[in-house]
């Protein structure tokens, strides 16, 4: 992959880092270049602005964006950008994060976030649905993902190998 | 009141009109001057940001926001604007407007959105603090909200004298 | 600001201090005068009721009324005075604020209740409605909300400066 | 049961006649005199208070509460009597009735509030649970409870022998 | 009041102890007789209807059950008497008691089990409930309720000494 | 399958035969035997425990319950039983039957429910268990349930048929 | 019981493994054998695939299958067997199990899950309803259940004789 | 766009196509090519694996999967193949949806599932998001998203026009 295609990760609050960083393990082990900056959606919405045009020229191709509470940062991110944007709804606060899936999720017709899971989980699934999407036109990533799915398989074998229980067939 | 003091109300799609309009009713009740325009957060957000600056310089006090869904309408209103924000959340959908409650009402901390019940209550209510706040500075309207409360409280009796059952005390 | 015009804070029970705080250090930063009682809806309405006529004739402009469970308290106030009344959903129970949240916010028609976010970050955040709607009035509060707005730009800027990434454009 | 000890029901709204009259129906089936009003937590509190004195003084019993949304009736009543107060949540607004429950009967402690069901069922059980409370000195009515449940047998047995698909045993 | 007409408390579970010790504590500042026992409306079906014979025929008044989870006790003990049943829906599990609020509270028609909130405050309601109902024909309960609602008042003046903020009024 | 091992359907009142019927029509395309009553676990307790007792003495293998609101009756029956008891919650009322599913499902340890989805999805699939459960010891069953599954497959692809669009292969 | 018959448990993540213990302990204080491994819908579907056929040749009568958040195992399972599946939604995440429990007990007509409780009585609860329904065609285990059941009920009268209190009948 | 780069439309149940076609019609207004099947997570496991195996072979980029209650379709999906799986969590059952949309959003960490909104938005913004990943490598596909969010900014204009109310600034 090019330099100059990269992920754009913004969180809306620096307290979103513990987070976002499942995201950022994720790219890093698919060697995907990213971006990640704090910004509000609410308290800077000028930088906002202003950082996706900048991100756009210099060639981001898909915004992850992760916040809590009344999530309103992808939504804000999507109505600058004709890129993909996906969501990750930040819990631990009163709702648990559903507001912020609410908040995320319900976009109207026209304006698509493409959510994850509340919290780490989903985190680490906006990096995988941007390598998915990033390998659409880049081998080599895709490749990576198949060795990746494999792994996945495996790990399942060996984790099964330390507990489970099997009666001998006849 | 003078003219050029007034309230903003601002819809997310013309399907919130019928709620909005409950709105208007108290406004035009009271004699408080407004503003009414459709505009997105999402679809059109440099129309709501140009209409917040031009509604500012004309005078307006209180902005009273109605969306649904992921509602992100007052907060994306709140971002903009040091004045008062109001909002209303639009039920109706699958979510029965808990999305919205939830997205409007769950701002971070230093961006208040003062928010009212889902649905026509809430427009109702909406417009009604907007009379209260302007109120502080005009005793006009001060008096006509003690009128409207007294008021109140007879409908309440003529409700009860319809349908009530009363036992004769000793 | 002269000292008679003053927000007055009510919390239903003390151990809702620990969230109200968040609003009266708010209203400190801002040098906003204000009274701070406690009075439940249910233990002591009379108390509640006494307080708010001997306030309003202080110089209360704005309620503020935190409380939890089945959150009465803010209802009660704005059913015995026409200055606006914010209610902030004090969490912490078996509903996590939920109730707080459902009891404050879904008021009926003709009875406002600005509600906020449960908890910490509503308290906040009433503080800071009040001082908008104070604001109105007062071009020095005015004038120090933009100030204190713009420094929440640059408190995220320097946030986003300690754990952010970016790549160089060409 | 002399004349002069009834059961009091007070609705927030006449529009909580259609609930509140299924507890009408089994008072009057038991023979157990009530009171009926419409009177408002909020848009009419003096009313509501002064209301409960006069029928504490008539020789009310129980007062039986029935309110929507953001349901403070019964909590408010509660505030001002020592008698048993009864809670029936009222549905049918974008909630369901979810938030007329919650505000029901998360009462904080030292102010009960008896609830039962949101709408018909709650008022009739309101109603029932009235009925038992005045049987505990009536034994009148202590003999038509016992009567009536008997009669919810047979409505069990009846209502089965016209769909019941039985297999003969051996 | 005689010994014999006394408060019957089940818990479904020994681990709903601690809630229900709630309601034990404010029993006994009324000098209110009562019993405790763990029955379960599942494990130990039999046993719970034989106890609630033999609890009415000893005096019992009022039934007091607390469950959790998919909570059927105070249903379950409805449906053997005649006397009134408070629920108290017991928290903590995965769904945090919703699932026993709303087990106990959604009874059908002709079944009431007049429900507190969740835990502890529910169980320090339920009491209180109990000892109204009790007061009905009980002057001196009566009198003891007054006092200490009267020292409720008291109790909330003094927390608000500790914290409180006044502005002199002029 | 011989005749006296059949499948026991109980519905909580007469109300629920609609949802119940979907049950109905799996067992009579199974050819399963079974059984059919209205019984309450509040109005008619001892019916339905005395029903319990005759339907084991006949050979009943499989206990279905359908209820709503606070469905107790799988769990009273349960408790009554060691044989399977399937729940169905019924919704249709104010919470939708999400009461009804916390109320079968979340059973305490010990005493298990199976319970299936709302209303007629959760009945017509109760029957589909029952049939697989009989099926366990019943090679006609077993294979009759074979056939069916494929029989849906088949289903699934002439639905299909009616309405989709294919992209030719090069 | 043959040693070909035998219960499969199949967890999604080896972090089931505590939840699903509860399952283990029931069904060796039955002697009933089982199967255990870690097999993910998402992660693994080729090996549950297989492991299902292979399961089933050795003789598996009854799948139990437990797992968190969008927990699609019990459904898969379901699509690739006609032997009873039984459902552990597992807690612990953003949403404490309703996720899990919606995921689980949700299926469409036709693909029956019988669900139990979110956790750990939910486990307990999987591990009883296989042994029931092992125990249609096992009269040893239907023994053994009985006696289990007999000794719940000496339990509960042992906890309840730690803390009882009862009055003195006269 | 070559034809052979085309989005993949699988829906669980023919009654999801009203759903469905809400993203048929974003996808042809953008000459994007696509294939449209109903294939079922449970009831068509193997259709559904073969079909995702040909679609690939065939050029499939996008996989948008449509789902109602336990909505484990994109979940499915997603363990099969690689490519970019979008979501939507179909309602109107008794939930309303939220089962649907937990199902589906809340997928475990490698396993990412792009969600959109509940019903007709969700399938709307579903084509959406499709069309705006392809258009990463889609100058022309860029373009028209361009053109039409352009559109947008202008119907909103539109319907603001024909309802709003102004004030002429001095």
């Amino acid at each position: 992959m090019k330099e100059c295609k990269f992920v754009s990760i913004i969180m809306g609050s620096k307290s979103d880092y513990d987070v976002v960083n499942e995201a950022v393990k994720v790219l890093e082990k698919f060697g995907v270049a990213y971006e990640l900056i704090v910004s509000s959606a609410h308290r800077s919405p000028e930088r906002t602005a202003k950082y996706i045009k900048e991100a756009e020229a210099k060639g981001a191709q898909v915004f992850i964006c992760a916040a809590g509470m009344a999530a309103h940062l992808a939504g804000v991110v999507c109505s600058k950008t004709l890129k993909p944007v996906l969501g990750i709804p930040v819990g631990g606060g009163a709702l648990n994060g559903v507001d912020a899936l609410y908040s995320t999720v319900q976009m109207p017709g026209g304006m698509p976030v493409g959510t994850l899971a509340i919290g780490k989980a989903g985190a680490k699934n906006a990096a995988y649905l941007a390598v998915q999407i990033l390998s659409l036109s880049n081998l080599e990533l895709a490749s990576k993902l198949k060795e990746d799915r494999e792994a996945m398989v495996r790990a399942v074998e060996e984790d099964s190998a330390k507990i489970e229980v099997l009666i001998k067939g006849e």
